[in-house]
């Protein structure tokens, strides 16, 4: 088995540069303890409450936004929150985080394995995407394409927490994250098991767009700037490009993914429906 | 006309928040110059001098990157840097943007209006789409997409400078904005004109990507709260939607503009083919 589960990750929490003025703003509690997802912020929270599907261990909340928890949501609160001053959840949050009054820490979403995915939904891959703004971004719109999982790297990737589960906006809570070891291993895995992997790349012999897809699916982005590893690309059964017509050549990473996410999933519902 | 040109638009640059320890982070240049285009790091700058289109007015630069900057160019560069130390190009820009010792000071792009836009290429208009990030990586991904133009409002958009241009990676080198006062008699204007207005909203009558499309054509997109508002959807011929098959249903508006853009362009492409 290649697949590190994901609660025996050793966190990867980005100290802050350390400027004295602000070491009042790091983040204290996410050393240390690698089971521990952080959430803040209204949809990360919210929809983690709604979730149902996590161990919640403490909710922090201001007056305001515990009432308007209790309003949206309608239903009783399934922890009840501690009211606190929003300095207190400014000490526990990154600095300058939106955290809208809101701070949940709770236990990671159980991860599936290459035995376990379905397939019967689209596969996503991600080789090595560093920035947690664009994997939270992707994590969001693979929620709304409805990906069955996110296939991530132990190394060189951002943990499922913080800053990557504000920018995912609650999608964190639809799309559960299956981290590996070695991507090569698991996409060779998936291969056995019957997956067709398509991975993205500009220099890809067809386009994504007009290539024939069946399911079940994994597809496969590389880094903004560095694209697909080289034994990645090795490990897939073909590689889609996106043409674009204009000045710029490269899209950002997000942008790749929704529009690649889209391509897939259209020709996936084409071959189901044919 | 409704169109108010470019370079008569008010400074609309965020004053910070104000805390007395970042009052020196201040960008100082931007305020009562709206004539003032402001350029910083790698991509933006590399990409202005590289354009060739814009007036320059000063560059400045660390000695580290002003040889990069030649090195990279390949070509004398069009305006003598002032070599500086990092410092004082922080004293020009937001805190903590990631200047990467580069700072330019440029004229606006000519801006085009309703009569001179050739509608060979998609024109994208955003209704008051309000975040500079959001903006930025639209911009990107029209570079991309070889958009025409970018059609904003002068109330309630992000100028086209500073966090915006470096959000798109260079690619407003390659887009001009059209500021207009209305967005409606805008869409009116081109319509007069034959184009084909389609707004995008989740209500949308059919899926964005079923719809037939010619040239020429303007995309027409709303916040991510809000979406249209009701007199731009009124000015429209026909609103399309994306279907998500997902637990989240709204995407993130720059995956929205790049998943739209590729349908869009797209669909005008079979047009012109069939």
């Amino acid at each position: 088995m290649s697949e590190r589960p994901f609660h025996s990750r050793k966190p990867r929490f980005q100290r802050p540069s350390g400027k004295p003025g602000r070491r009042d703003h790091q983040p204290r509690r996410t050393f240390g303890d690698p089971d521990l997802v952080i959430l803040y912020g209204w949809h990360p929270v919210a929809e983690a409450l709604r979730n149902g599907k996590r161990t919640l261990r403490r909710l922090l909340a201001t007056e305001n936004s515990a009432r308007r928890l209790s309003e949206e949501l309608g239903m009783p609160l399934s922890i009840e929150p501690e009211i606190v001053r929003p300095d207190e959840i400014n000490r526990l949050v990154e600095a300058d985080a939106v955290h809208q009054g809101l701070y949940l820490e709770a236990d990671p979403l159980p991860s599936p394995t290459p035995d376990t995915l379905s397939g019967k939904r689209v596969v996503l891959a991600l080789d090595q995407i560093t920035d947690p703004h664009n994997v939270g971004a992707i994590v969001r719109t693979a929620a709304a394409f409805g990906v069955e999982a996110i296939i991530t790297t132990a190394r060189h990737s951002p943990a499922a927490t913080g800053v990557l589960a504000k920018s995912a906006s609650g999608g964190l809570e639809h799309v559960p994250f299956m981290i590996v070891r070695n991507l090569a291993d698991t996409l060779i895995a998936l291969g056995e098991r019957g997956f067709q992997r398509i991975g993205l790349d500009s220099s890809g012999e067809s386009r994504l767009d007009e290539m024939s897809l069946r399911q079940p699916v994994v597809l496969v982005l590389g880094s903004e700037g560095k694209g697909l590893r080289q034994r990645t690309r090795e490990c897939c059964d073909a590689i889609g490009r996106l043409d674009m017509p204009g000045a710029i050549k490269s899209l950002n990473v997000s942008n790749a993914a929704a529009i690649s996410l889209f391509a897939v999933t259209k020709a996936v519902s084409a071959d189901v429906k044919g």
